[in-house]
C-alpha cells in the first residue's frame, strides 16, 4: 500500500453499508460492504455494526476520522442529521454536521444533507447527492443532473450548490413497468432497445399532456405498431423524455445549453441519450465523486 | 310490470355481468348481475353464461333483443368487434355492430367500441364511454368529461363524437397510493379530506412539472406541513389536477367554458370540484345513459 491511509468514508443506506479507506488525495485504498443497512439494525446497533464492519482497518492504521453519509443520518437511521439550506458549499456542510467519537477516539462525522427552501410548495431535499456535487467540483457555474429514482437537476454557482429540484423519474418508470395496466404486455425477461427508447423520447417531446401520453404505451400496442419487445424501452422514454422536458421548462436549460451527467446509479448512459434529443450538451462525471465529496466536507469539518 | 320489455342490455366486464331490462323509452324494468366476467368464461362458454343469467326474462317475455357491450367485445371476450373511427353517431356505431343469433332466436349485437384516429402517437380508444356519450345526447355541441381510471374528454359536434382524449389519471394515483415511496404514510384507513384535495388541485394548477410536483407528497411530510391524514387527499388533487390541467393546454376547454362530467365511476363530485378550481363551469349527466345510448344504437342496428 503505497499511500498513507487518512480517512474512511462510509455510504450508509437502507439496504448496505459501504465503505472506503482513502488517502489524502482521496485516492481509495481499499473498500468493503455490509448487509447492515438501516433497516436491519434496531436502535442502539448502529456503533457496535460500525465498528465491526471498520476493525480491520482500525487495528491495521488505528484510529482515522470517519465521514458518514446516506440515510443513517434520516429520521430512521443512527443520528438524525437535520438539511443545510441552499446556498451551500463544503463551509455550509461542514458546519451542518454532527460529530461524535467512536470507542477507539476516531471523530464521526455524519454529513448533512442539503433543501431547497426557494422549492415550491415545499422545500425540496436531498441526502447523498449535495456530497457528490462537491467531490464533482465547484469551481465553475455549472448545471448538474443526478440520475435515480428520484433524479435531481442542480445549479452550482459562485463556488455553492445554488439550488436544485427533484423528478420521480425512476418511481414512475418502475410504478409503470412492475404494477400498470397501462404498460403490461412487456416480454420477459425484458429487452433493452435503443430505437424504442429513442422512441419514447421524441413523443415526450412532443407532447406535455404526460396523464395522456402514458396510454400510448396501451394503445400502442392494440395498434400493432409497439411490440412487447418495444414496450419497457419505450415506456422508460415517455418518462425520461418528460423529466427533460419538465426540467426544460422549469428554466434548468434551454436548447444548446451544457450540463454534466453525474453520479453512478447506472443511468448515464440513458440519459446522455435524452440530453441528445433535447438538445442540451451533456458531460459525464467521473465515478469517485461521492468520495471526494466527503473527504471535502470532512476536512472543512475537522480543521 | 306496468310497461312491456322490449330490449336487454348486457354491460359484460371482465370481473361481473351486468344486464337491465327495458322498455320501449328505455326506463330499467329490471336488472341483475352475474360473476360471469370475462376473466371467468373460457372460449365457447359466453353463450351459456349469457343464456343462464337472461333465463328468467326470456322464459317471461319470450325472445328479445340483447345489446351486448363492454370487455366482452374486445379481444379476450366472446367476439372481438373492431373500433369504429371518430366521427361516428348512432349510424356509424350501428354500422360497427357484429349479429349473432341465440339459441332460443333472440337478436344478439354486440356493439363495438370508438377509436380516434386523429390523436398522436397512435388512435386513442375507447370501449363503453361511447356509448354513454350517445346516452348523454348529442343533440347539441359540448365537451364531456368521463371520469375512470382511464379518464375521457370528448366533443360532441354536429350529432356525432367529433373526438376524445385518455388520460390515465385513476391508475396513477392507484400506482402511487398503493405502491409508492414518496406517497407511503397515509393514515389507514384512509381518510378524505376536501381541503387536502383542493390544495393538492391547486398546486398541480400551479406547476406543470407533474414528476416534480409528485414529490411533494414526500416534502411536504418532511417539512412537516401535510399529514398522514392529509396525504392521499392531497395526491389525488395533484393527479387530478394535472389531468384539468393538462386538457386544458390540449385544447380541451379554456377558462370559463361548460363541460358536462358523465358517467358514474363515483369520481364526479371530486371532477365537479377540480372543475371549479380551474375555471371550468360543469353539469353532472343522468345515471341511466350506458342503458339509453345502447338502446339507442341497438334500434339504430335493427330498424
Amino acid at each position: 500500500m503505497a499511500a498513507a491511509a487518512t480517512s474512511i468514508i462510509v455510504d450508509w443506506g437502507t439496504t448496505s453499508l459501504r465503505a472506503a479507506l482513502v488517502g489524502e488525495g482521496g485516492e481509495e485504498l481499499a473498500h468493503l460492504e455490509t448487509a447492515d443497512g438501516i433497516s436491519s439494525l434496531g436502535k442502539g446497533e448502529h456503533e457496535a455494526a460500525l465498528m465491526a464492519a471498520l476493525a480491520p482497518w482500525f487495528s491495521r492504521h488505528g484510529a482515522l476520522p470517519v465521514a458518514a453519509l446516506g440515510m443513517i443520518t434520516s429520521r430512521n437511521g443512527w443520528v438524525e442529521v437535520a438539511y443545510v439550506p441552499c446556498p451551500a458549499g463544503p463551509a455550509e456542510l461542514a458546519a451542518g454536521t454532527v460529530r461524535r467519537t467512536l470507542p477507539n477516539g476516531s471523530d464521526l462525522v455524519f454529513l448533512p444533507g442539503l433543501n431547497d427552501p426557494a422549492r415550491q410548495p415545499f422545500p425540496d431535499v436531498m441526502r447523498g447527492e449535495e456530497t457528490q456535487i462537491v467531490g464533482h467540483g465547484l469551481g465553475e457555474d455549472a448545471t448538474l443532473i443526478i440520475p435515480g429514482t428520484h433524479s435531481k437537476w442542480a445549479r452550482v454557482k459562485a463556488g455553492r450548490i445554488d439550488g436544485f429540484q427533484t423528478f420521480v423519474t425512476g418511481e414512475i418508470f418502475n410504478l409503470l413497468i412492475n404494477h400498470s395496466f397501462i404498460a403490461r404486455g412487456s416480454t420477459q425477461p425484458p429487452v433493452d432497445d435503443p430505437e424504442a427508447y429513442r422512441w419514447g423520447l421524441k413523443e415526450a417531446k412532443r407532447s406535455a399532456a404526460m396523464l395522456s401520453l402514458l396510454f400510448s404505451a396501451r394503445t400502442g400496442g392494440l395498434a400493432g405498431r409497439l411490440s412487447p419487445d418495444q414496450l419497457r424501452s419505450y415506456v422508460r422514454g415517455l418518462v425520461i423524455g418528460q423529466e427533460f422536458r419538465q426540467a426544460r421548462d422549469a428554466g434548468w436549460y434551454a436548447e444548446g445549453d451544457e450540463a454534466a451527467i453525474v453520479g453512478n446509479d447506472g443511468l448515464n448512459d440513458l440519459y446522455l441519450v435524452a440530453a441528445d434529443v433535447f438538445g442540451l450538451r451533456t458531460s459525464i462525471g467521473a465515478d469517485d465523486i461521492l468520495t471526494k465529496g466527503a473527504l471535502a466536507v470532512l476536512k472543512q469539518t475537522l480543521s
